[in-house]
């Protein structure tokens, strides 16, 4: 099957019904062919965690505030000792071409174009180098361990050469439980959506599997990054290292004192195994552990500028973006992407401004209401 | 597109098979036109908080009592002064001409023959002259702050001179994000309903917008009272100012040192930003915060009597009615909104009698059955 | 309309397909015409507090036992200084010709072949005096205060004669909201259904209601029966004078000083304002308040075995069945109503089988488990 | 009705899209005749304990943990001085040629082909000899007491001759309700599927029941062992005897005194009466009453190897799989089984990866992350 007659037509234009960020969700169905879209929007399994993801957030709301003068009112924050102009960022999610012929490269534009941090795939359909020349300054790259240290140290320094500022390293999808939307919609990966960055890369031989072993265990050890891996890429790499996928408060304590620069609290958007609390639910008690001045991002679950507030307000630094970003991607290219960045942004201001936050500081010192609190 | 043409007729007798308040809401969308019904039912957003307003209610039950002699009972309250014959007032409904001929003066004519304080809106279709020409002796005059304070002040005047009795601010529709649900029912108020009371203000340059400044900051800014305006309106205006649109108790208790005489506990009926508390959650804070005898009302939420004593016991002295005021209209003109206030009162009145109070204060001192309690 | 024509035939036999007791409310739609279902099913208004009567039981669940020997296990319980032989009873129906047309009458021969205390209503379709020949030993009345005194001991005395054995006044009927389902469905009663037991009466004059007074608290206070009205009745009525209709603790406690026979905790199965809490929520505090040897008696909600037990487990001494008498009496008349409460019976020995109770007693010294408990 | 009609023809092979164990949940209705699978599928009365075992597992999540080096993981446990491969047991399930030609056969050929300890019932419908040929080393025989204790001595013999390890007499099966869905189906067990263990056991006199006594406490008494029986077949058997259907913290603390060899918490998968808590609620209690070295399992709800996690986490050392046996049986004969084991097995090995456990010790020091723990 090959992948640009199931990839339907983008707009080149903003939609017109479009009243918020979300909306890009409703439509995006019309702009992916049906297995895709199951594979993108499923989570693991039954989409329990999934829907925790969502749950979460609507438990809480945001209490309005009187006669703060807002006018000087800004969104900025220091991550790693840049200045970014906001705290969304865009997730890395792979292989964009499923959804968009200009792929990354068009998510590169719409995050140059709004000012927003772009974490780019090591599984992108476009290569790190072209995505580069499009995004902005403040570029991420994620990084997914290779078979052969070799390799993934070339990413880093590849990423480096690139003008990355940051890399950072997924630690959640050792193995992932197929999303059963996506099996029962007949998805399957096509042959011509391929890794660009890794696609010179020499075969590497599968690891010889002891005999006798217990398979799940053995492929997961294989597939896991150890604390010595971690330990030698910190100090191999010439950028700094954060991590992504945490929900443990402990973990995060030590990824910390292991010299991790920043931690990613995050499910993979529910695409991990369907059993795990939501990302949410887990980042008070992380950043209690680790402390107020630690960088730390959140995803899964964000819809919403309100969403976006919300998670600071119970102790992000800043969000990142997954599936709305292929959503507007596939709705109307990079301008979809970057109408959606500004419609998040707008959201995110307008919720400051109702609770009389200046910036994103206030929001971390707001304290949410929570439902049945009367 | 003619707002007449898409208003559909109205009844000129009570509907025969209303039983309670609520029933007008059932009706309603025979007698407006799909996307008005949209736009007034609506909430901001996905409807979240609006339907919040409504879960809170149900949380909590009242307990009959037996052998109170209610025959004395009765629903009279002092409220800035004067008494009123019920606590339940006539929310400030904009452009009611949307979904009734008459609008405003129809609503007058319910008021006065129910003995109901109306509140009437700065964007009434009919001018507030000729409202209070039909409105009883208690009426309100709900204010939205002008460009000009000039403007402003020229509106409290004409309230004054028309025998207005207080002035309402509204605070909390700075800016309000659109309805999902009007949008897509492609609703825009049409070009022939007008605020008569502005018709002939002076227009007024739009602000400069400072170079290089964030757009939704400042327009927050720009569009919100200050505590010096709000202290100005207070010296000057003849009448007394209430704040409408609050749901912090510390801004409740800022408010009242400011020198104003009452507020409104409400979140627009959820048309502000979809992402705030219930007004009834956050009522019981605020009363502790300003006293027992300081006025305090309540909207958001209400559809019967029991709502009313709800409201009542957990800190509002009266409510105001927004939506089932504008379906009443609809429906059956001065009559449907006189019913409706009917019933209203009848139902409260019959919820007194079950739980034996006999008047307003036996409801603040009567404690509610909370869900889950046994 | 004739109430013959619009009543469905019911069975001469029990129905093939019943496995439990609530089987009955799956069966009545097909044997009543569906204005009389949606008037008898209906609670008050928007059937908001019928729903909370059925959530309540739902929270608890029974731990089965082992090893208890449950071989003597009986279902016999004191009441008024007599024997009966199960907590089961019928509550008061009006208008049982509504569903059967024998009405009470085939009801009584099911109470009499059961054993099942029957409480007679004071609106019943046949006399009291026909109804007891055919109840069983163990017969109550229900009183409705009529306007005339010598009218409502009139009927206390006819009680007494026919050989009732208990006056169980209702105290929570003063004016009920009709049921929104029921007049949606067009219920009006029909001519021919008549108050066998008042049909003699002579008119009494409506009372004149004074003018300038509040019409709703009026009217209340001249349907509720007075502290003085019931002791006189305590005093004159030779038999012992129970109440129903009860939620509060602090009127059982002070019903109890009366000197009230034993209460009855009810909302009337949702019938009365649609906004009190259920039934079984108020049981344990009203049992703490009346202390253990008060006979205590709750209806609304029970639909099974094993809700009776957890009414007994909360506090109760018995219970009484209303809608499911009237599903079975119009399925299969009085052998559907014996079967009904043969089945009833049978779940709660069960019931008390399971968890090791061999008598009511046992079942008041069992704790439920309550969700979420784990 | 002949059973061979109404059992569909199951796959010669695993099913193509087969994601998880549960998949075979919905397979089934297309390999079982809907009678029968209402039978199946369903709980006692209105399903209210089969829906409640399963909402206490979704209430539960697992929280992901970093750098465990699992690749020594393993799943093995010790129960009754045996090593099991994994802690998944295949439940004791009568009649299982009710969805397969081979019954039993192809089932001990699945548990035998996965190291899996299959409990055999006594109503199966291939002989508990010829099972034992097919299944694994680790075999166990479900006991149903038999009205004369010699028949039941006969079959522990015939269970220790046939090499079963353990003897697991079940108590919650003295009288259950019958299923609604089941009856509404039309089920009825065909004449055709017999207790082919009990087929030649001589008839015995029903026991006369003594006359005015109550029926069913009478029924319940004799259907349920009493602590002597149970006392005496432990002196008797020759192998240990575990007792299954036990909810009660007190109950397990007296059998374990008793000499039972080890519990399994159970609601019978909520097939006994239908207002009992989920197995899982029960089982913490139960844990601390028996202390940490007493064998515990737990059946009711488990559909997935996170299921398991769950279960063991919370208290249990192994647990029972009854429906998804049935299901997978139907499916694929031995083939599903098997499968539907391995699928479970790996479940559970990439829970306990994720949460860096590599032993079933470690699930057990896990504690769980509960909803709303914000």
């Amino acid at each position: 099957m090959d992948s640009k007659e199931t990839t339907l037509t983008p707009l080149d234009h903003i939609p017109a019904d479009i009243v918020c960020a979300s909306d890009y969700e409703q439509l995006a169905p019309s702009f992916i062919a049906a297995d895709r879209f199951a594979y993108i929007a499923g989570g693991s399994g039954h989409d329990v965690t999934l829907h925790k993801n969502r749950e979460v957030f609507a438990d809480f709301s945001l209490v309005p505030r009187l006669f703060h003068d807002v006018s000087s009112g800004n969104t900025q924050l220091n991550l790693l000792g840049k200045t970014l102009t906001h705290p969304v960022l865009l997730a890395p999610v792979a292989y964009q071409a499923l959804v968009h012929s200009e792929a990354e490269i068009a998510t590169a534009y719409a995050a140059e174009s709004t000012d927003t941090c772009m974490v780019v795939s090591t599984l992108s359909s476009a290569t790190l180098e072209r995505v580069a020349k499009r995004a902005g300054q403040e570029r991420w790259f994620q990084l997914y361990f290779q078979a052969r240290d070799e390799d993934t140290f070339a990413l880093v320094h590849r990423a480096a050469q690139a003008g990355y500022r940051a890399i950072v390293v997924t630690l959640d999808a050792a193995v992932q439980t197929p999303s059963i939307r996506a099996m029962r919609a007949g998805f399957r990966l096509p042959n011509d959506i391929l890794p660009a960055n890794l696609i010179h890369q020499q075969a590497s031989e599968p690891p010889a599997m002891p005999a006798g072993q217990n398979h799940i265990f053995q492929c997961y050890a294989q597939h896991t990054l150890t604390r010595q891996q971690l330990k030698k890429l910190i100090e191999v790499s010439p950028l700094p290292v954060l991590v992504k996928g945490v929900l443990d408060a402990g973990d995060a304590g030590e990824l910390k004192a292991l010299g991790v620069a920043g931690i990613v609290v995050s499910n993979h958007g529910g695409r991990t195994i369907d059993c795990v609390p939501a990302s949410l639910a887990m980042l008070p008690a992380i950043r209690q552990e680790v402390g107020n001045d630690y960088p730390l991002l959140l995803d899964s679950g964000i819809r919403s500028g309100a969403d976006i507030f919300k998670a600071i307000a119970l102790g992000a630094d800043a969000v990142l973006i997954g599936r709305l970003q292929v959503y507007a991607l596939a709705v109307a290219g990079a301008l979809g992407v970057a109408h959606m960045l500004k419609l998040l942004r707008q959201e995110l201001e307008l919720c400051m401004a109702t609770t009389g936050c200046v910036s994103i500081e206030d929001i971390k010192a707001t304290k949410l209401h929570r439902q049945l609190e009367v």
